[in-house]
C-alpha cells in the first residue's frame, strides 16, 4: 500500500562528530594551534529504494562520512571550520547518487594559557558555521549563537497597543537581556574568503550596535545588529537574528518598607519573548541556502 | 544606512508558557482531568516600523500574548493541545496588522495514581501540536518527540557502498535503537478532528510498523513507520520522521578471552546517525505548513 | 612545599560506563531481557605517590576499571543492577592497594513493544543502586530519581510563621508537585536480597502515600512516604528523601474579568521549594554507607 | 506506626532564586556594576513537627526564605556572593527554632562592552560559594566549577598495574583535558576577607599549575593545583579538586593510508575518568564545613 506515497526529503549522515586537531608547528616553542569541532554530515539524493526495499546500494554509510570527516581533517588541516566543511563539500558533491549536502559545524572557543600547548576554554558563545550544496550551486553560511549580553539601562518599551488581554505596565527604563542567535550567509558561493577575520568582524559589529543602541524595543535593536553587520562586513549578504527577551522583573520590595529604584532583580526563566527578523542586501534572497538551518 | 537592505521573517511572541490545566467536575470522587502544556505563539505582520524606528504601535506585546494563552485556556478550557492552539489562532489572525501566527504546544503525560486528583509522569515521550496560518489558510501539525524504542535483534546492515573511507563491517544482526521525532499534517484545514485518538492511533502505528518491521536499514523502519501512520490514520495527509541511530556496539572481550555473542554492548553518545525522510499522500504537498517547525 | 599539607579523600574511577546487556534465551520465539545500565566505580586506597610524584605503580588504571564493569557483566550476567555493582565490590576490593570501593548505577526502564525483542522506553523515573565497602564492611544502597508527581487538591499549606518578611498568603487547597529523589539502604550487609522486588514494593509504597496523603506541608508527604517505605520493606533500614517544592501557581485572570477557580495554573521553574529528611528504624544509623551519595 | 522511627536531617529552603543586582553610582556616566547570583537557602532546625503531624508553627515558609534574599539584597547590597550569604546566616542563624543553615551562590561573569551598562556573559566558568553554619560555628567555602581545560602536549600516563582487565597502551604524550570544579575553605570562620580578590587569587594558581605541570597522571595535575592554591592563598586552609578525564582518542587514519601525528583526535563523551582529593593545611580538618557541598 505504501507505493501509492510519495516519498520526500530524504536525507542521511553523521550527526556530531566530535573533531579536535592539534596543528603542531615542530618548533621547541611547542605554539600549538588548537581546533574543537563539532560536525554534522547530510546527504541528498538517489535513496529510496533503502527506504522502500532495505536496498543499501546506493547508502553512503553514515560511518563512512564520520571517516571522512576525520581524513579530510588530516588530509588539508583545519583552517577555519568553514573551510573544513568546503572540503566535505568538495568530495561528497560529486560522489555517486549525491545530489545535495548539508554540513554544519560548531566551534568552542580556547585562549592561551601563558605556554603554547596549554588553553582554558571560553564559553563567551559558539561559533557556528554550515556549507550546503544544492546541484552545482554552493552556499556558506555562518554564525554565532549563545551571545548572552544585557542592558542595565538604556532600554524602553511603550506604546506598544493595549486590548482586553493587556496589563502590561509601560516603561522608559528596563534591564534588556537576551542571548543573540545570528546567522548569516556569504555573498554569492561564498567561498575564497577569510573566514575567521569576517567573523570576528560581525560579531564586533553585532556586540558594538547592541550596546550603543539605545531601545525602544528589542525589535529595534535587533535591527540595529543586522545592520551593523551588513555596513560592516560586506562579504556577507543576508543576516538572520533571533533574540529571546530574557526578562528581568523589579522585585516588589514595597512589603517590607523598602523602595527599588532599579537595583534588585529576579531573572526568569520562561516564558520569554522570542523575536526574529531577516536583513538582507537588496536581490540577496536564496532561500535554499536556509535550508535546515534554525535560528 | 540601513534604509538599503530588506527587513523580512519578522515575528514575535512568547515562548514556553507553562500552562497547567485543572478541569474539576465539582463530584465528591473529584476526578479531575490534568492538562500540562508548554505553548509558544508567535505572530508574523505589518511590524517593520518596530524594527526600523523603535514605533510599538503594531507590536502586539508579547506579555499580551502570553495572557491571552491563558485568558483562552480558561475561556474554552484545553479538550487537546491542538483546539487550544485554534482557539488562539482564531483570536489573533483577525487583530489588526497580523498577516500570519504560529503556535506550538508540547504536552507532557500524566498517568493516574489510584484516587481522581493524583499523578505521576509518565515520560515516555513528548506530544506535540502546531496550528499555524498564513492570510486565510490553516494548518494543523502533530507529532510526538523523545519516543526511545530499541529492537535487540531483526536489524541488518549490509550492502552498502564500500569507497576509499569505508571501515564499517556488514551486520547481519546488530541491536538498533532511536529515539523518534514523527511530525504529521492533518488533511485540509485540519479542523474538527478528534485529535487525542488520532494521535493514540498514530503512536500505535509508529511503534507496531518498528517492533514488526524485519530492518535491512534504518532508513527502512522509518517508511514502514510513516506508512504505516498513513495506511491506519486518514485523518492525516503527510509525516515526517527523524531518528538518530543510537549506536550500540558490541564490546569486544577477546583480551579476556570471553566471547559476546550479542550479549554485552556499550551505547555511544556522539557521533550518532541521523536519518529523515517525509511521506505525502500524493498530492499533499504544503510547504508552508511545515514552515518553522523542525524535526 | 606541598610535603607540609595533608593529603586525603583519594578517589579514582570510570563514570558513566554505558552497559546494555541482552540476555538471549536462544528460543525461536526470542524473548530477550534487556538491562540499560550507566555504571560508575571509584577505588579508595594507597594512591598518593600517583598525586605527590606522578607514580603509578599503584593506580588502577580507570580504563581497566572500565574493561571490569563489561567483563563482569559478560561473566554473571546482569540480573540486577545491585547484583551487577556487588560483582565489581568483590572484584575490587581484593586487588592491591584497595581499602574501599565505590559503585552506582542507574538504569532506564524499558517495556516490551508486542514481540520478544523490541522495547519502548518508559521515561517514568531512573532506578538508582549503589554498592560501596569500607575495609570489610559493605553497604547496599537503591533507589528512585525524577518520578514526578502532582496532586491537584488535597494539599494545603498554613500556619507557618509570619515575620518581617513574610507575604506567602496561607491556602487550604492547592496544586501539589513533585520530583521524588529516594534513596534507601538495605539492612546489614544488604546482600541477596530480592532487589527487583524490593525495588518495586517502595515505589508502590511511595507513590501510594503520596496519593493517599491529605497534605499539610510538602515535609507530611515526605514523612508519609518515608513511613509507607519503611512499614512495606522490612528489607531497608533507612531512606533518605529529598523534593522540590515545583510550585504551581493560580493565574489572576481578574483583569479579563474572569474568576479562575482553581483551573488555570502556571508552572514555574525557578526558585523552587526544596525539602528533605531521613527516617531510619532505630539504631539504624549508618553515614559512611552514604559517603558520596547526594540527595 | 511510623512513630518507631527516627527522623533526622531535616532541611527546607528555597533552591535557585535568580537574583541580578545593579549597583547605580547615579553619575551621567552610569558606569553600573552588575551581579548574577543564583541563590540556594536551606535551614535546619526544630521541624520535625511539620513531618509528623503538618504542624507549620515552626516552619519558615520557603517563600519567606525567598524575600529574604531579595530584601537583604537590598539592604546590604552585593559586594561578592560571600558576603551575600554572610549576611543571609547572621538573619537566619538566630531565628526561632533554627540550630543550623546553609546558603549557595552560583555566580555568573560578566564583561563590560564599551560602556558603564553594557555587558556580555563571559562562559569561562560558574564560581561558588556556600556559607554554613552549626550552631555558633560558621564556614565559608568558595569554588569554581566548569572551569575547561587543556593541555596539548606535556601529559604522560605509563607505569600503571597490568592486570587480566587491562588493555589500555602506555603513552608519552596525549591531551590531558578536564574540567575543573574546585572547592576551597576559607580558614577560621572565614568572615572579612578580600573575596574576590582571594577568588582570583585561587584561579590564577589553579591555571598557572595546570599549564606548568608536565603532567605524569591528572592525579598529580590535580595535586599540583591544589599547591599552588594553597601555597597562593593563605586565607584558605582547604581544598577539594575533582576532575573528569575528557578523552581525547587519536583517530587511526591507517585505513586510509594516513599517518597521524597528535593531530586529529575525537572527544569522547563517557564514560570518562573521574579522580579527586582534599588537600589541607595540618590540623584544618573540618568535616562538617562540607556537609551538602558536593565536588
Amino acid at each position: 500500500m505504501a507505493q501509492e506515497y510519495v516519498l520526500s526529503d530524504l536525507q542521511h549522515g553523521k550527526a556530531e562528530c566530535r573533531l579536535v586537531t592539534v596543528e603542531r608547528t615542530g618548533s621547541a616553542a611547542e605554539q600549538h594551534v588548537l581546533h574543537d569541532l563539532n560536525v554534522t554530515t547530510q546527504l541528498r539524493g538517489d535513496f529510496a529504494a533503502a527506504y522502500t526495499d532495505g536496498d543499501n546500494t546506493h547508502v553512503h554509510a553514515t560511518d563512512t562520512q564520520k571517516n571522512t570527516v576525520f581524513a579530510l581533517a588530516r588530509k588539508h588541516g583545519v583552517s577555519s571550520p568553514e573551510e573544513l566543511l568546503l572540503h566535505l563539500a568538495a568530495h561528497w558533491r560529486t560522489q555517486p547518487w549525491v545530489t545535495g549536502t548539508w554540513f554544519g559545524a560548531e566551534q568552542a572557543g580556547w585562549a592561551r594559557l601563558g605556554n603554547g600547548h596549554s588553553f582554558v576554554r571560553t564559553g563567551e558563545a559558539t561559533r557556528t558555521a554550515w556549507v550546503q550544496t544544492w546541484g552545482e550551486d554552493t552556499y556558506v553560511l555562518a554564525g554565532v549563537r549563545d551571545l548572552v549580553v544585557l542592558k542595565s539601562t538604556g532600554s524602553e518599551f511603550h506604546g506598544f497597543p493595549r486590548d482586553e488581554f493587556t496589563t502590561l505596565p509601560e516603561t522608559d527604563d528596563r534591564i534588556l537581556a537576551t542571548s543573540v542567535t545570528a546567522t548569516w550567509r556569504y555573498a554569492g558561493s561564498g567561498q575564497g574568503l577569510a573566514y575567521d577575520d569576517c567573523h570576528e568582524r560581525v560579531r564586533t559589529a553585532l556586540l558594538d550596535a547592541f550596546a550603543h543602541t539605545h531601545s525602544l524595543a528589542l525589535q529595534q535593536t535587533i535591527h540595529a545588529m543586522a545592520s551593523a553587520a551588513l555596513d560592516a562586513v560586506p562579504e556577507i549578504d543576508q543576516i538572520r537574528i533571533s533574540c529571546p527577551n530574557k526578562h528581568h522583573f523589579l522585585v516588589d520590595l514595597s512589603p517590607f518598607a523598602m523602595d527599588n529604584p532599579g537595583e534588585v532583580f529576579v531573572a526568569a526563566d520562561r516564558p520569554y519573548g522570542l523575536i526574529s527578523a531577516t536583513l538582507s542586501r537588496t536581490g540577496a534572497e536564496e532561500p535554499r541556502a536556509w535550508a535546515g538551518i534554525g535560528g
